[in-house]
């Protein structure tokens, strides 16, 4: 069973703990993505030395490759990828955005054209749950429709409905009796969406709280909306979601966004940025991401700051070295700090909302944090990951190729 | 200084330690590669915390990126991999063999067109000592021309004539004054030339002997020929080199060469193949290197073997899945699980030898020990490391393609 409590609140900001079946983790909580059941370069060993909470799979990917079932001979997600920690495990719904040109939808569910070998692959809310019981973590998503941020608004409506029926649906799955999982052992979220409408925001979650699920998501966001955007939509719908519920935004995002979103009153994120940003040679510290290989870099004995990670002991003169010969291991240092400094802003920020400081912690790190890797170019490669461009408060609406992490 | 003590001898084979002035390794040591100051994938921390003894970094690729200078500028090589044990540099002559097709050789030096940009680089005996003066290892090499395996007598001759005369000026430049260095922080090592020709071999070592040095190195191995003309070699060539110094075989090898080279007298090995293998998905066991994307490995809920590593807590299954989707973890973890396995390999092969009962060990790790990875193909890279192709009995004229490490 998951339980979730809080501790304490400052402003909208809370800070409390989520108990899963494999521990507790304090929140707000950044989730590290391993969509293929590894986090990308990171072992798991790695991982639990930087305190690293809960871990996220993805269903679509999983499914694919090895098959849900074959996960499940070996022993379920946890064992299959040595994680003794909480996971947690999408539901394939992100995928009928992220792979549009590639999937049919259907009131009954979508059928994706793979992007790997072209076959087809049904997702339906029942098949949704059906592979996340086999997958088996401690957190599951209802099957929803994920509509991009410039769609109109009668498709974002027509959605609406849509992922009113699917959560249903995979209410009735993820309660009926079954060899794995079910309620005792997996906690399902619904999901709110809605685009970037209030009234089809506020619609979208008294669907979802008509349920009176364990935890609710906001979906829908970190698909080319502004930052303003998001925040807008958070202020929405953050207060109309029942205090003792863990509130996920999934998806989302850089440092100062997950501020912005605790600010709002959100307990849970995940984001492919860390590693991704990572592997592309981008360190985040306090002063906003560090472009590694820029030659004002190259003879830098400091380390990238203070956040105790693996990186800490070499200087930013060896990872500009390490990402322009493009030797692995600086992708390898640069998730690892990335992730250290995540899981590290995560505490800063629960000890401030524990003393009741947290809007002017948040103010300091607005003002001194920069973005300037809005215009990063990352290589093309399957689009059917989640993951957030780095961007500024402009409204994009294309969003960079994804490189192999959800 | 570096100092040498033998514990133990068993037949031919040898137990000792080697103190550096960054710590001591126990002999018979493998020494993983760190071409450009990285292990491939691999953190100093894990390689820390799995043992690992002593480092190596390769001069010619080291001088061209990021530049000894700017190694030096930022603290040398221990400082700047964040590597606090002991450290090993080649001089560079490798690349004679491995960029022979883009090189030029006077009695002066060889004068290099590099494979990044195709740039001129020239390395001397002075330049070599130099550089590795600058970037500070604990063990350096004289510089000595490498011929291949299939080299014709009148060219092997040749080589050991330039050989001695560059090792005349290696050690005189090693000796003389200078701002870094010098005999009392660095140890040089000779190398023994000479081909597969018995006469030659021993009128190298002869060259190499009359410096009286802190170590010898057996070099112009791994580079295409037979593991039964390796072992002739070593068979020649080891009992005539100096009892209390330390013999380095380069470039060396699969676990069952390390075995045959250590009961031939042999203390100190280095070797891409546990981290190339590993990335190109072979786990080294004492049954023989398995594929781990072979299909029978799909469902094995089995780990590889009860080597301690980060790889010992997934299964094979996992293992293959990662593999097989392309995720760098799997290289990561089986590099890991490499490395550990060698460490402990050499290890058991040093407990064997204190308690008299190496050759014991040896046949039955022959006994054990199935190669069946000599047709392994991969992919195309640089010619300029030091790799030593897996391989059967066979003479090999043509070695695999590198893809990056030394």
């Amino acid at each position: 069973m998951l339980r979730f409590s809080l501790c304490a609140r400052d402003g909208q900001a809370r800070a409390g703990t989520l108990e899963t079946p494999h521990g507790a983790v304090p929140t707000p909580a950044f989730m590290a993505v391993a969509t293929l059941g590894g986090l990308k370069g990171v072992t798991v060993q790695q991982a639990e030395e930087l305190g690293q909470g809960v871990v996220l799979g993805n269903t679509y990917h999983l499914a694919l490759r090895p098959g849900a079932e074959r996960v499940r001979a070996l022993g379920g997600l946890h064992q299959f990828c040595g994680w003794r920690g909480p996971m947690l495990t999408d539901s394939g719904g992100y995928q009928v955005f992220s792979l549009a040109r590639n999937r049919t939808i259907t009131d009954d569910g979508v059928t994706f054209r793979n992007h790997l070998d072209g076959g087809l692959l049904t997702l339906t809310p029942e098949e949704s749950i059906r592979i996340q019981r086999l997958l088996g973590a401690d957190i599951i998503m209802a099957f929803d429709e994920c509509p991009p941020a410039d769609a109109k608004r009668e498709y974002v409506a027509a959605c609406n409905v849509r992922t009113a029926q699917w959560l249903a649906r995979s209410v009735a799955a993820w309660r009926a009796p079954g060899p794995y999982g079910g309620p005792a052992e997996q906690a399902l979220y619904a999901i709110v969406q809605g685009g970037l409408h209030r009234d089809l925001r506020e619609a979208s979650a008294a669907d979802c709280l008509r349920h009176d699920l364990p935890g609710y998501a906001i979906g829908g966001l970190a698909v080319g909306e502004s930052a303003p955007e998001r925040n807008q939509v958070l202020d929405w719908i953050a207060p109309i979601l029942p205090v003792e519920r863990p509130r996920y935004l999934m998806g989302v995002g850089t440092p100062l966004d997950l501020v912005e979103a605790v600010s709002r009153g959100i307990d849970q994120f995940d984001c492919v940025l860390p590693t991704r940003m990572g592997r592309h040679g981008i360190a985040y510290t306090d002063g906003g991401p560090l472009r590694v290989k820029r030659a004002e870099f190259a003879e830098d004995p400091r380390p990238i700051d203070d956040t105790p990670s693996s990186a800490a002991r070499v200087s930013r003169g060896y990872l500009h070295h390490l990402c322009k010969t493009g030797e692995h291991l600086g992708g390898v240092l640069l998730s690892l700090h990335n992730l250290a400094y995540y899981r590290r802003l995560m505490a800063r920020i629960r000890v401030a909302i524990r003393h009741g400081r947290f809007q002017a912690f948040a103010d300091t790190f607005r003002a001194g944090y920069k973005d300037d890797v809005s215009d990063l170019e990352v290589p093309a490669g399957d689009e059917s990951d989640r993951a957030q461009a780095p961007k500024s408060d402009k409204k994009s609406t294309a969003r960079p190729a994804v490189t192999g992490d959800a």
